[in-house]
C-alpha cells in the first residue's frame, strides 16, 4: 500500500486484500475508471453468493459527472457532500425488498440485504485486489434519489460504494485529512464469538484483541 | 483448486480467491478446524467495512460434535441434513435488529444485515485463502435455534456458514455429489448495470455475460 493507514490489530493474520483494507476519505479528483475495470467490479458482485441463487439486487453506474452522478451529490448528507463526490465512481446499490407486480421476488426483505453486504463486499475487495480504494456510504437521502432515478417501490437502494484511487491530502479540508489518521478499532473477539449458548463466549480465544 | 467446479462464465477476470470461489456440497467428516484457524477467521470478519463502526453482528462457533452444533442439526430441513452435518465447523451468523434494553442499538435492522453479510463474505473469502471451502445456507428453524441457544429477542439468527475441506463424492447421496457439478449461471451483467435512471442499463457494457 503507497498510502498509509492507522494500525489494524488483529488483522495481521490475514489474506490480502483483507490485511490491508481501509476506507479512505481523499481520493483524487482527476482519476478515472475504464469502462474494462467498472465491468470487472459488476463480475465481482455477480458471483457473490446468494440465498437460492437469487441475486436480489442492482447497482446503478455512477461514474463522476454523469447525470446519475450530479443526482446522488444532490442528495448527500453534509459530511459526505465533502470527500463522495470527489471519488471516480459510486456505484449506488438497491435490493428487492418485495416481490413484483408479477409475483416474483422476496416476501420479506432480510436476506435481500445481507446478500447485497456480500455483493458489495465482492465489489469492494475485487476493487481493492485492483489497486483502487473504496469507501462505502449511506449518508444520503436514499428514498428521495431513488425516487429521482425512477427505482420502483419494491426496491430499496442502500448505500454507495465509492471507488477511485488516493489523492493528496492537501487539496481536501483538514477535517477528512485528519480522519483517515484515526486509530481504527474493532470489537474485541470476546463480544462478537459465542460458544453454546449467548451467554457463553466461544473458549478457544487465545486474543485479547 | 485441486477440487472441480463447473465453469463460472464472467468470472474469469477476477482476483483469487473470487475468482474459484463455490460453494461445495461435499465435505469432509473427519476434517477438524485447529482454534487459531477459527480465530483467524473470526478477525476476518471483525475488520470487515460496518456502517458507523457499529459491527451489529455475533457469531456462534459450532465445531462438529459441540453442543452448539448438535442443536444446529435438530433444526436443519431436511435436504441441508444431507450434507451440513459433515463440515469441520459453522458459524451461526445473528444480527442485531433492535435496540438493547438499554437502549444502545439499530432503530431499524436493514444495515445490520447488509453489515452481517458483508461480514460472512469477508470470513467466506478468508477460508477460500486458506485452502478451506464454505457453504452458507439459512435452510433451517433459526427462530427454534435461537431460543434453545438463548439468543436475545432484540438479535436475529440469519444464516449458517459451513468451513471444512472437500470430501469424497463417494461418500455422500448421489443427489449431493451431483449437485457439485450443476452449471453454474448468474443473471447477465445487463439486468444488474443501472445507468442514469432504473430504465436504462448501464451503456458502457462489453460482454452478454
Amino acid at each position: 500500500m503507497s498510502e498509509k493507514h492507522a494500525p489494524m490489530p488483529g488483522a495481521e493474520s490475514l489474506a490480502e486484500p483483507l490485511r490491508d483494507r481501509w476506507s479512505i476519505s481523499v481520493y483524487d479528483d482527476q482519476h478515472t475508471l475504464s469502462g474494462e475495470q467498472v465491468e470487472t467490479l459488476l463480475h465481482a458482485a455477480q458471483w457473490s453468493p446468494s440465498a437460492g441463487n437469487r441475486q436480489p439486487w442492482a447497482f446503478f453506474v455512477a461514474q463522476r459527472g454523469t447525470p446519475a452522478h450530479k443526482a446522488l451529490v444532490e442528495y448527500l448528507s453534509r459530511g459526505n457532500s465533502r470527500w463522495v463526490p470527489r471519488a471516480s465512481a459510486v456505484f449506488i446499490t438497491a435490493a428487492q425488498i418485495a416481490p413484483d407486480p408479477e409475483g416474483e421476488g422476496p416476501t420479506e426483505p432480510a436476506y435481500s440485504f445481507y446478500d447485497l453486504g456480500q455483493a458489495a463486499a465482492h465489489l469492494t475487495i475485487q476493487a481493492h485486489s485492483m489497486g483502487l480504494r473504496v469507501h462505502q456510504f449511506n449518508g444520503f437521502d436514499t428514498g428521495a434519489l431513488a425516487e429521482e432515478l425512477g427505482v420502483p417501490a419494491w426496491w430499496r437502494v442502500m448505500s454507495g460504494i465509492a471507488v477511485g484511487v488516493h489523492g493528496d491530502p492537501a487539496e481536501v479540508s483538514e477535517r477528512d485529512a485528519e480522519r483517515e489518521q484515526r486509530v481504527r478499532r474493532r470489537k474485541p473477539l470476546r463480544d462478537i464469538a459465542r460458544g453454546d449458548t449467548w451467554a457463553e463466549p466461544w473458549d478457544g480465544l487465545s486474543t485479547e484483541l
